[in-house]
């Protein structure tokens, strides 16, 4: 998505506590909305949390970012624990509730959905809610007003459908999101025009950071315009690029799936002579799926990540290993994110001149493909290559059974936190635990693969790739100060 | 595969017999090699086997070709069926057997493999069964020999393996092919100086229509030298492009493998405005994967095959189609076989300079990707479009059960009838019985959709998509003269 | 199903030609209504089938039972070939068809249910299709009168369901039968009263064996009434023990879900010192399952089948079979369908007196696991057993790609067979050939495993067991007349 | 495994700090063994790792137990943080490894035995690993000594083999266990003899909470012997019953494997009257992959585990529920773990007299499935009820791609705790983190579902079941006194 401008954000909370504790709190309604009316929560009266022995989450529950402690740490940043409140600041038969899906698809987005829906219905009695159609601009886009009354039966207009139980039953076994889902389309005044035309008082809006950044705009709108409406993230991204949280859902299958393409691409190398299994997989910053699916298929032999640069020609270069592969093993298996080598890429790019064919070789995957084959062919060294790109084949997959548990709990948090009152929050997962978590945190930089840190050396001792690092990069083991600053680039 | 030459093949073994009855058969070892010792069949006192009468099959049995009949149409071609006969014209320790796998992978192959060394080991207590490495090219390149003595326990060797049960055991659960393969490499003189100097006496072939021919070449010199030495093709291409057959092995896996693609096709076209899901499955002549896997799944909108041309511009064409379905539905799935608008490709290519992005044109996905796309941006139509390229994903996978037990067959039946002295024979699968076929039968022609058959109006009908026939050509649908032609030029 | 006693079925339509010929016809409307008017097919206007030739079914087209022939031999038994007839004997307004799913589950069945209705949709205009609720009974019981008019749109009644393209849309992605299903239930009177009373003209019915013969029933009671009504079969038999046909539908799918469970026990036996996997699959009667899914997976080492009767104690039995496989390799894998050793069972409960006790041991899955114990026990050999009964995780999974396409062409041909006033018929494939074939074929036997033929044979040397043949009864192999008369038996 | 009594366990090692913090600390080498030797870490010189900053982990690094936190809080209890340290207690050619699979299987120990090996070759250098046959009386039965010169080269011998990396590459893609696994047979004096005898002094045991007792046994006598040997727990247990650490290995893998069944139950109840379809799964005394499945699936009408108490019979039954869904849905699907109900199981058997009837009726699938029979039996209601088993299914998968980085990490911790000289720990993830635990802490009870607590409250808010508490016990959920009382028996 199309970053927008960061938003001139309202200041965050910061709570101070003993011992260096500090809590990045998120924003709640009567921070703007002095006297707003509260509930006793509806849970109280439901027969299936009438055993649960203080159910309701603790006004001081926090969790804390860092968990790698030494004993004289100062106890560092915490955030409010997710989960149901002694008291709501929603009337039930108020909550008029919208949900929106934006970007790319991801294994679990349907689950999302369903438990927004089912965790509101069942857990809040709350009967209006909402599916925007296709993304943000499903909020302005072609709208018609609906007739409420008559039982929400799922009945569909343009651009929104009412969204209950039933009508959701079964959509977690489907791969996709029902809402349907665009990139782009953020245009703030108009999506809050719209949700305040409706009468919406909670917005649940599913998508990867640049979405998140249009959450964050459009709870700054509503906060001005000084709206009693709950704005709730759930962050999305099948790269795992959203900092902060453990693991962003989908993943999980994500690389359960990759683990197909892998194989195939090893059996395919191990029939052919000199062979070249070549996979691509998500990951436009990050190498999360990459490294992760690598580690866990252990038939990789090299693995290509936006994080850690590489070269291809000359000594410790790309050529020089495979050539050094083929000639041991006669095979082997590379796995490269999409957006690895990018450098690489755009120099190639600019030197060729035909505006039609590089179109085609912005894919990283086809053109390492082309450099390998031509390489080699000039080598006079004959090669087999075999690229696939199983990307489609991996977001459109329903969410597996642990991802499925996840979503539920995101989306249970969420509906939490809104009936709370809280907004302009992220529900995700800290060190095991669900927490809110404030939009600043979510968008200031994404998540990367740290390639000093021992995950990426556990991935170099599976594959016994090289470093890839230049002689001249190569002083960096030396932990002088250059470590540093490739640190400082890698991380943010 | 590069297709040699046709051999200069020796004369077909047509029988006749009473109503019509023809029976076209197989070469023997005593067609050119008289008085041959015969021995009784060591089946005859294998416990597996001694409670099953009639086991061995009977000499005038055979199998018809067409069996859709007129109670007045005379009985027509028959094959020899398969299967173990009273005599066998091997000695079972004087047995030394080869076997090769050649062309692009097929799920399968190592069962065949496997069921070759088993059949010939637990059926004939054969003991020396050779794997020839990587393909045709394997039987002359880089040999050592090898001593056979001590017990056959899977030493490898540089280009040949022997192989016994134990190190076949497990490799049918694997992908690919454990002997290796590559296209090409054929040279007849050079493989039947290595087949004589190696002293071996039973070759058998797996591979496409290329692979077939090249071993009707070689049984063809084999016999030219008059060497006792049986020559067994085991037909595989995973397009199902082989003609008399009922089906090639691994095609269901294939199909069944295929359907993972279009759901994800059909997940990303249904979560998207507009947008189209597009498979390329392979079958650069035939497009019978993409026709079954199309009728299986039900989700497909449009299947582009080789057999049947279209085009993509005007009236009655492609894109017209594609507007009315997005304007229906906003989605769509495209299936398209690899071979599917050779014409079409070929005329955009050469309309365009640049050689190295021309390469890429020449996949006809990425190609009809760049057309669909730059046809709507024209138009000002914003689409999405979701390419798959499942090819090697699919290659790669084990067989199925039912491919399974088809290979065992398969491979049984070639064993039989090499120990029962027939040469220059396929073994295949002809109106559900296994039988053995004349090379020249399987080489002379290749297997095709007919479109004119009811196969391809049932898909018509579950697509729904138009005929793509031009206005010119509807005449066809009239049943006049030019109906025959475009048969002919469909089904030869 | 509790079987009908058999039908006073009509005379069987046979039709003798030249050469030996005979033709096995099915019975047609016009037999007992003289002068039913016809119409044009409308596929002939149906744009999908405009380019097909001869698209409608030759008149005389037949297809041979038996495809193993000797030159001399007479031409034999033939079936009507199924397909679109050139006339049709209904209206496509004037259709009220009814589908009813009988019997246990078995995949592919919402594919049949699906193709029926969309076959009749889209390839003849017919918008009428009821679904009866829960097997015959639904037929019955609890009616309520629906209203017909207001378009079809899969309103549900107690019992009955409409049933048009867009209800059935996805049920071939999902196991079981939307339709419902039971065992028993057939009252011909009832049924046909139902039949006749809604204005019911097209009834098709799916299931085993009990339900043909149940369809059988109906079909000569409506002959007796002399209604307008085409019943068409289409059988439905996990077990594959319906004769006549190649195989039934959902098969595959059995056999390749059996996988699972055979691997299961392979590992769990490997990992465990003298530990037994035992898996039972399905086969109350006939062994199919079993014998392809051990010839398909090559880890079993005994396949128990009710075909092949067995003994347990002394020289040549099960228990010193186990003994010696574990002794030499620790571990077995023992595969047996749920009809095997029947007699075995029947003697040992009758031995015991408990009752509730009992109800258990009637699965021959515990019986043998319970018996295998208490023998090693008492031999102090302590030994480790796996049992795994996966009948249900294979009756409830869709069925896959082969089978898809199987179900799509059965279904197509029930309905081009009841359009063109066919009746009485079962839809069945043959020597690859879709076929009528009269009721009376399909009941009169059930189709078993020959153990005197070579599949048998092939699993016994795939697993190495014995024949099981006590010694007296090991004459068999000499091939005198003890042989024949368990051939008789087995095959009857 | 049964349960050796607890061993007189040396005094944890427990450290305070400032704040509350305290440290659980691991034992080391050094506290009984004064003076040994130190090396420097070969991981240094390691390429792989050689790009990375601060890889080894810092001597104070710690992992709190408790992340809930409030800001008053004490620092709590902390973990010593697992990974590679600076200085190892052992020299690579020294070490002398073995590894040990204990109890029964479960996804992820093929590649947690991989991964001790790999880690130990890669990483330290080690050659020397030693695979004990079948669990713990592999240790000292029919042992032969072992030539250990000559390469490792994977030979096997009677009850012993050792490992490299060539030998277990491809084992992380089977099921179950190549060292083979047996359940008891702890003899801590032959074992630590066993031990002492062939020299090894690296000691890996991987199994349940029986073979962690077992591993503190052997520790506990290793220390009294004062040899210098680490012994290294890694925690294995399907059922998530181990306490303090986040999951077991293989519970991802199992939870989605159990998908299956639940979804055939679902398949299978949908298309019956009144069915139920009813699946027993892993559980014998804590139901989390029973609860976990069943909030993964959502097709799941009642779930039923050992901590939650519930009855048949009356008002607020079993029964009574079931009724209710049938009359309602016609059809419902229950979960049961394999240790809910044993009280009621236990009466049951008492009351019945026949021994060999009541060793099947243990099962609690089969048991109440007869139970639920004969009570609507009774009721003179007909239902159908469909029992799935899937236990061994389940089991003897391969892990997961998720579940396979977890084995992976588990291994690798364990080896680089061994090496840098603690002994005595269990290798285990505690809030995300890699931490040794002291084996006290692992063995003093078993990890519970709290059904008290929010995760069993959102189980029962998504089957709608009810709490099946007693009306005497409902008192509970007034939060008076009774209510801690249950909650100390369920989590102690």
């Amino acid at each position: 998505m199309a970053s927008p401008a960061l938003p001139e954000i309202s200041k965050p909370k910061i709570v101070d506590g003993p011992g260096g504790y500090v809590l990045e709190d998120v924003p709640h309604l009567t921070d703007y909305i002095p006297d707003l009316p509260t509930y006793p929560n509806p849970l109280q009266d439901n027969p299936a949390y009438s055993v649960v022995k203080q159910y309701f989450v603790h006004v001081d529950d926090s969790v804390p970012q860092k968990v790698v402690v030494h004993k004289d740490d100062p106890k560092g940043i915490h955030f409010r624990r997710a989960g149901a409140r002694q008291k709501v600041y929603f009337h039930s038969d108020d909550v008029h509730a919208c949900i929106v899906t934006c970007g790319g698809l991801c294994p679990g987005l349907n689950t999302v959905v369903r438990e927004i829906v089912c965790g509101l219905h069942h857990m809040y009695g709350v009967k209006k809610v909402l599916g925007i159609d296709g993304g943000y601009k499903g909020f302005y886009a072609k709208n018609t007003e609906l007739d409420l009354e008559g039982g929400y039966k799922g009945f569909y207009a343009k651009n929104t459908v009412y969204l209950n139980p039933k009508v959701v039953n079964d959509i977690h076994k489907r791969g996709g999101t029902i809402l349907g889902t665009s990139r782009g389309g953020h245009d703030t005044s108009k999506i809050v025009d719209s949700i305040q035309d409706r009468g919406i008082n909670q917005v649940y809006i599913i998508g990867g950071d640049g979405t998140q950044r249009g959450a964050a705009l459009i709870f700054e709108e509503i906060r001005r315009r000084g709206l009693k409406v709950s704005v709730a993230g759930i962050p999305k991204t099948i790269d795992n690029d959203i900092p902060v949280i453990d693991k962003s859902f989908g993943f999980d299958t994500a690389v359960e799936e990759a683990q197909r393409a892998i194989n195939a691409a090893h059996v395919e190398s191990e029939s052919f002579e000199n062979c070249i299994g070549l996979v691509k997989l998500m990951g436009r910053y990050s190498g999360f799926i990459a490294m992760y699916a690598t580690l866990a298929s252990r038939d990789v032999d090299c693995c290509l990540i936006p994080e850690s640069p590489f070269y291809l020609e000359g000594p410790g270069g790309l050529f020089e290993y495979i050539e050094k592969r083929l000639k041991e093993d006669e095979h082997m298996v590379i796995v490269i994110a999409e957006g690895a080598g990018q450098e690489l890429l755009s120099q190639s790019i600019q030197s060729t001149t035909d505006a039609s064919g590089n179109k085609l070789l912005q894919d990283v995957g086809l053109w390492i493909s082309q450099s390998i084959k031509d390489h080699f062919s000039k080598q006079k060294m004959p090669i087999n290559l075999k690229y696939i790109d199983p990307t489609y084949m991996i977001r459109a997959v329903p969410s597996n059974a642990s991802d499925n548990v996840y979503c539920t709990l995101l989306a249970q948090s969420a509906v939490h936190g809104a009936m709370a009152g809280y907004t302009g929050f992220t529900s995700g997962l800290v060190n095991g635990r669900h927490t809110y978590i404030p939009f600043n945190r979510i968008i200031e930089k994404q998540n990367k693969v740290v390639i000093t840190d021992r995950m990426w050396a556990r991935l170099l001792s599976s594959t016994n790739q090289p470093s890839f690092l230049r002689p001249s990069t190569n002083l960096l083991s030396n932990g002088n100060g250059s470590q540093k600053s490739l640190d400082k680039k890698v991380t943010h």
